[in-house]
């Protein structure tokens, strides 16, 4: 090594030891002739010195360093004079007088440095991503990233799991989200396809009795990007033999636990909460509830069904429900303007306004919309909501389905406003028994939930024939913080049930077999029952990171449009490669 | 759990205790009314008995069960009775008196068994992969592949590396190996490029300061494939900051010591030895010689240049080179027909024929073109090859890099036919000292031995100018059993050396600053000096388990037609994903 030590590494201990940094020069300061240099390497920081008797060459030498040069330090390891020991620093006792120079490379205008306070842009930070992953923020990260994973896989080897890779270059299978694909040279024509998860290959290799496989494996997905998805991710891939829903679930519970306690210094209490999915949309309109906070969805359709107002009335006879949330405390901070605000943003999920009372100090409730009711109308609302003076109550009067959209997000946006939660908590649950099927309304047809492969609950296997809406699935959603932090299944093992299940999604038998042969060949040549789970581990390392983008989390990540900006890929290529893929560019033909 | 323990784990300390397990049935046996099954999972196998007063009705069932079929078991273990125990099996004290059978899964009309003796055909294998893989054998042979990687990991981990993910989705660069590409929708014509190796990646998180990175790293080729190779294959990938080749390879050596004292109860010796690419190409021929056994490559030239035999004489004048081996006790095996065998053998790599000299008994050579030297000369032969009665001489009288090449496969031939080697015996080595640069005489321009991004040897950087194919880089590479293991350079940091070398490979200016713009700014924002080294996993699982194919490393490997059978990707897809895609097939306009 170029170095002796690194530079978080010298304590008093050294004191006295001829030693040799390397580093990256982080601030540099001249006090009265004597030059002080903070060096930096991914360890820590240490001070080094350039006494003006080690010599003028030296020193001079040493003068033109500037921020992020790159230099090698030798010298004697000293205790730093009373009074200026730093003890923010690991190393903050003592400091080294150099003897010996070395610069091994120049930094030469860089676009921004990575110690300046006020970053620039995040397409700049993008393009020179190296000068990004520089700052110490940004290594914290990418060390917590690197950290949990061993982590997980530690864990898993402690459970007998076999980590086995499956492939990149896979089969396009059109359900789902898009493919990513990969033109054949060898069979030109054709296509691989990068997975969108190792799904169908880990219930094959329950098949070939792996009984417990694992994977840190990287996804793909070809979906206009939201501010927290990106074209590859990785999640973190298992699936167990001879199980049932409690053994997924339990293992988890276990590496949450494990995680919780290491990175988080929490203790978590196992087994972690449960709520079935039913419970969930009624309580928080969503599946994946934020449980830090209270704030619940109550439903007032009864209430709605006996009072005049016409609005409320005509919903409860409609079918449709009356459904609010209680603001606690933010009878003040919701002005009349912010209470517009607020009606917009309903509107945003499909709601068509908002209605609203606020709990006077008196207890009574004031509304434009108070008149419509008697006086023991609107005391059987306030005690329904359990509202207390300084407290306002939001309604939706709207079909389920919207008052769950518009609700959750104004329970989110509440939650957030009136700082009904400390952000620094944590909270793990899962949310299970999750249906079976949903009604894609634009496509005319049921889709799955999670996906083919989930098997109902037994109890529920009749229903497929009588009324597959009605059905539930052996699934869990692990929910930390209110975010979907992980989703699995037990699988169906039974073929005919699903060659049932394909019938229901419209998959006929001739594309089942053409798509899915293997699988449902597998299964009938000793299929043990089996499930698992997958764990998204950019969103697992953002939320015990406690980061708000996912670009933060990802070493070299891509913009909303999936670009690149360091390497510039995608890019163009020689039309001699898109000749021997048997390919060309559809633009090629116009004139 | 459906079971309370694996079929692996009973021992004679559970005898009593009533116990369930799942597992696949193996081989069943009906002893006297008596029915014996034994029950496998990836554990091991336990015996599991049905006796006829247990009830005719399960009697009935089990009776009923065949190979493959999944069940559950439950029921009490017992000892089994003197002189049936078993002691290759690790259950073999016990078996388990079964009260209830559970069948959990039909196996029907398998196209194989995973127990037969005789293995169908690979296409076969590959199709139902899934049977392929509940084989014992490829089962320990996936469980050492993770144990081995997870062994990498944990060493890296103790070693301070960080493990950081490097993009899947990257940009194409037409340098080395033909890339595999994905179309891009957002950005139509232009495309991505799936990884090589993560090179440049992990140089530039160098530059960010991550000092030591290591990865598992999932690589893309798209080559016709050779026995040994595959589209995709996964390589240990690391980097370290602030080091000479000496610590590139101190650490690995510490893996290898670690790996085969684990994995093959071998105490390696440190450091592993070393021989410059010169010696082990005048020695061996080749740049990863099999240090097994000797029988080395001995130059002959001089003697060549003495005698009056045309053949030889000619070499000599010509600058060319004569060089033989001597198979030690290989004059009895080798009869004329082999020999000419041989012959035919070293043809086919270049060679214009096999000269041989035999040593009899009383010492003297025989040849049929013996007659062409004085006794002298022959004895002369005779002593530079240290030959012994009963050895046979071969000799290659052509241009060194023929005689390289043809020698190097003559001696691969020989010491497998004259068995001059334990093929159980493991041998590590390095080669280092590579040239810069090869001439490719095809394109008629210098590659990259290793690639672009190798740092000369510092006392060659002027030799770039004056003499580029003398100048050797500070490269390395591990070599076992006579296989390529890995490979790493310490790399450049000088983004003026780059730009050179880049120019020696004709790579002009603006060439470079588009494709590798990134890296020429990178290097001069900071760069610390860096090397690193990448080793084949697939190869080192093999060589580890002995095995020959690269297939049977692989979970899920494709053909040498780049071909998975059992999902049958590639395969042809919507022509609505292409237009997303802006591409259509070359073939579409065909009429």
């Amino acid at each position: 090594m170029l170095r002796t030590h690194t530079c978080g590494e010298l304590r008093s201990t050294h004191v006295g030891e001829v030693v040799s940094l390397c580093g990256w020069v982080d601030k540099s300061r001249d006090h009265g002739g004597t030059l002080f240099i903070d060096l930096r390497d991914r360890y820590g920081k240490t001070q080094v010195v350039f006494e003006p008797d080690a010599g003028a060459e030296l020193y001079a030498e040493a003068s033109k360093l500037r921020g992020e040069d790159v230099i090698k330090v030798t010298g004697k390891v000293i205790v730093r004079p009373e009074g200026t020991r730093n003890a923010k620093l690991s190393t903050g006792d003592v400091e080294l007088q150099v003897t010996a120079l070395e610069l091994l490379n120049k930094c030469n205008n860089a676009p921004f440095s990575p110690s300046q306070q006020d970053l620039p842009g995040e397409d700049l930070r993008l393009k020179y991503r190296y000068l990004d992953l520089r700052r110490s923020e940004m290594q914290k990260t990418l060390v917590l990233r690197s950290s949990i994973i061993k982590a997980m896989r530690d864990y898993f080897e402690e459970n007998q799991f076999i980590d086995v890779e499956t492939p990149i270059l896979g089969r396009s299978t059109p359900e789902g989200a898009r493919d990513y694909l990969v033109p054949s040279r060898v069979h030109n024509g054709s296509f691989y396809a990068l997975p969108q998860s190792p799904q169908l290959y880990k219930q094959i290799l329950m098949v070939a009795g792996y009984d417990r496989y694992v994977q840190v494996a990287r996804c793909f997905r070809d979906e206009d990007l939201r501010a927290d998805r990106q074209p590859e991710f990785t999640q973190l891939d298992l699936e167990m033999s001879f199980v049932t829903h409690e053994d997924v679930m339990s293992m988890i519970d276990g590496l949450m636990k494990k995680l919780a306690k290491q990175f988080l210094n929490i203790d978590l209490q196992l087994p972690l909460p449960r709520m079935t999915w039913d419970e969930a949309m009624e309580r928080f309109g969503h599946d994946a509830p934020d449980l830090r906070y209270g704030c619940e969805l109550i439903d007032c359709t009864d209430l709605a069904a006996k009072c005049d107002f016409r609005v409320f009335k005509e919903t409860a006879e409609q079918g449709k429900k009356l459904r609010g949330i209680c603001a606690p405390g933010g009878g003040k901070l919701y002005s009349r303007k912010l209470i517009d605000e607020l009606t917009e943003f309903v509107k945003q999920f499909e709601a068509k306004g908002l209605a609203w009372f606020r709990v006077e100090d008196d207890g009574k409730l004031f509304s434009p919309i108070a008149k419509n009711f008697t006086e023991a109308q609107l005391e059987e609302f306030k005690t329904r909501m359990q509202a207390k003076p300084g407290d306002i109550m939001f309604f939706v009067a709207d079909t389920w389905a919207v008052s769950c959209k518009a609700l959750h997000n104004l329970r989110k946006k509440i939650g957030v406003d009136l700082k009904l939660y400390d952000p620094k908590t944590m909270n793990f649950s899962w949310v299970v028994e999750f249906p079976m099927f949903e009604y894609d309304a634009e496509e005319k047809r049921w889709v799955s939930m999670h996906h083919p492969f989930t098997a109902p609950r037994p109890q529920d296997l009749h229903m497929l024939d009588s009324d597959p809406a009605k059905s539930r699935a052996v699934a869990y959603d692990l929910v930390i913080n209110g975010s979907e932090a992980g989703g699995g299944t037990i699988r169906i093992h039974d073929w005919q049930v699903q060659q049932k299940v394909f019938g229901l999604l419209g998959i006929d038998e001739e594309t089942a077999k053409n798509r899915f042969g293997f699988l449902l060949e597998a299964l009938q040549f000793g299929a043990p029952p089996h499930g698992g789970i997958a764990l998204g581990i950019d969103r697992v390392v953002m939320l015990f990171g406690a980061l708000d983008s996912i670009r933060e989390v990802i070493a070299f990540p891509k913009t909303q449009k999936a670009a690149d900006l360091m390497t510039e890929a995608p890019n163009l290529v020689d039309n001699k490669q898109l000749r021997e893929l048997g390919i060309k560019l559809a633009s090629a033909d116009k004139p």
